[in-house]
């Protein structure tokens, strides 16, 4: 199927793009361990399948579409480095895989953002230029740095190399973990899961695809349910990963494939959040605890089922556990 | 060697025996994954190979001795179950054990024991029986336990079935990691790094074993540098595992085979157990904290080695972090 952005045709990624993706990044992501937990399978009463990010390089599956985006890049464009907006996973992805290539990443970021996030930019080799904590004024920054330095833009979801970099996670689950029937997959900008739809679609065409997300940023539930693209002004969730809305791109992905959203409530997410610490050891982030907590909360659609959940990422703020 | 126990003579548990262990607890215990961490090696200038106990099952090694000595007693033995005294890894592993043998099993507890630590062990099945928290009282209450129910006691750590299972952990290491230098094991009774020496003494002599203690309960370090075992009444240390000290069966194995011990201070500690929650994204105990906090105290000892690290569990309180 094509994908039309505001007059512009674009093709979905095939599934030789994404095994070529595999390839190109493979010498700089791990390929992550699949876990289970006895404990968590009874509770649930199904049989779940931990594809386990947190593990990955940077801690979290983002490097896997920051590679792909500054590996494929041909050596005149790369020349002038890679630039971003975000003060997440998606910076220290992005600084990482331009510094395995050799080239700048410039990272905008608000002049508020916290220090540990700078600090992580940093240690990847990142640049960092600060802008005043507004989207317009994030937007003016990028456009500058783009326009002086001639840098790469690579967006952290709604672009189709990033898409297909994060395909390969559940590429590498669907090849690990035979007969799963479902898969579940936090949503915050789309990216992930839209990687898994495709992936899904070439490889098990018969596996659902659920996404999980907080109720108190249920952007994508609405824009499923309605069928229109609802994008929200800065949500409060402890699932911090999960606040931005969806793009073109990835709302193209998950209206056409995604099979059902499912939403759980802040409680359920933190509780969700300490099983796994405390049952399968895993430091994961908030927002990876949200597959486990629509599990937790939705029985019957996963009673007796095997099921996939992507733990997409371990960078947690010690010093501010969310049950404290 | 024979050990002499105030006018008994043992012998020390063969290869054979160790490898029996092994076969024994086979089915009840999972073979822990080996993980490492470039950030961690790039910070220590050691190549370190980190076997995670943290995953086992009850969330310790110590399921392994509990195992062996559960499963190694005859059906007449064991039908009347097994005793011991604990509040902590071993009451849930001896618990756990004598379950999936569908046995008894009675653990006396101080009735200050916090709540959490009674949930644990019953959850996995074993019996509370409650005694004033003083060393008398548990010593009496074990002995009528013993009296009145015919079950066997099993020691936490003073054992040679139980340091015989706690020596598969080494095994598998050794297995598993060709060409090691040295291996760093926390030290509080004494029954892993037991163990460890008896696996190292059979399979590659060559390795080094180092304990690892907190400085605020070095009566390890204090034996083994004075050659004399030195007791010490309940220290105070963030690694609440440790604070146990030697008896003579495992006095025995450190006094002969261990190579050195080293000791870290509380701050080093929780600095480790930070660093190894945030970079390997692993929830590790604070007293699986102690090989790498001297290992990073003691760089020289292990610049260009290849070290093994037991994580000997992951069983945390996570609403009593020590960095809060």
């Amino acid at each position: 199927m094509s994908i039309l952005i505001t007059g512009t045709e674009l093709l979905e990624p095939s599934f030789e793009d994404i095994l070529a993706a595999h390839n190109r990044i493979e010498p700089y992501v791990h390929r992550t361990p699949v876990l289970t937990s006895n404990y968590l399978n009874k509770l649930t009463g199904a049989e779940l399948f931990f594809k386990c990010e947190n593990f990955q390089k940077t801690g979290a599956f983002k490097v896997r579409g920051a590679s792909n985006a500054v590996f494929g890049l041909d050596d005149s464009a790369a020349e002038n480095g890679v630039a971003t907006h975000s003060s997440g996973n998606h910076a220290m992805a992005l600084s990482y895989a331009a510094s395995r290539r050799g080239i700048g990443c410039t990272v905008v970021m608000p002049n508020n953002a916290p220090k540990t996030k700078k600090a992580a930019v940093e240690g990847y080799g990142g640049f960092i230029v600060e802008c005043a904590p507004s989207s317009s004024a994030r937007e003016h920054a990028l456009s500058m740095v783009v326009k002086q330095t001639g840098a790469e833009f690579v967006p952290p979801y709604n672009d189709l190399r990033v898409i297909s970099g994060q395909a390969t996670c559940t590429v590498e689950l669907i090849e690990e973990v035979s007969n799963l029937d479902v898969i579940v997959v936090p949503i915050g900008g789309g990216g992930n899961i839209s990687g898994a739809t495709l992936a899904r679609n070439s490889m098990s065409p018969d596996i659902s695809i659920i996404a999980a997300e907080p109720e108190q940023a249920d952007d994508a539930y609405r824009s499923f349910k309605s069928k229109t693209l609802i994008t929200d002004d800065a949500p409060t969730t402890v699932a911090d990963g999960l606040k931005v809305s969806m793009k073109e791109i990835t709302w193209h992905f998950v209206s056409n494939y995604v099979n059902d959203v499912q939403t759980a409530s802040e409680a359920q997410i933190i509780e969700a959040m300490q099983l796994t610490w405390q049952r399968m050891k895993l430091v994961i982030e908030a927002s990876c605890a949200v597959p486990l907590a629509v599990i937790l909360k939705n029985p019957d659609t996963y009673r007796n089922k095997r099921v996939g959940v992507i733990i997409t990422g371990g960078n947690v703020d010690m010093d501010a556990l969310p049950w404290h």
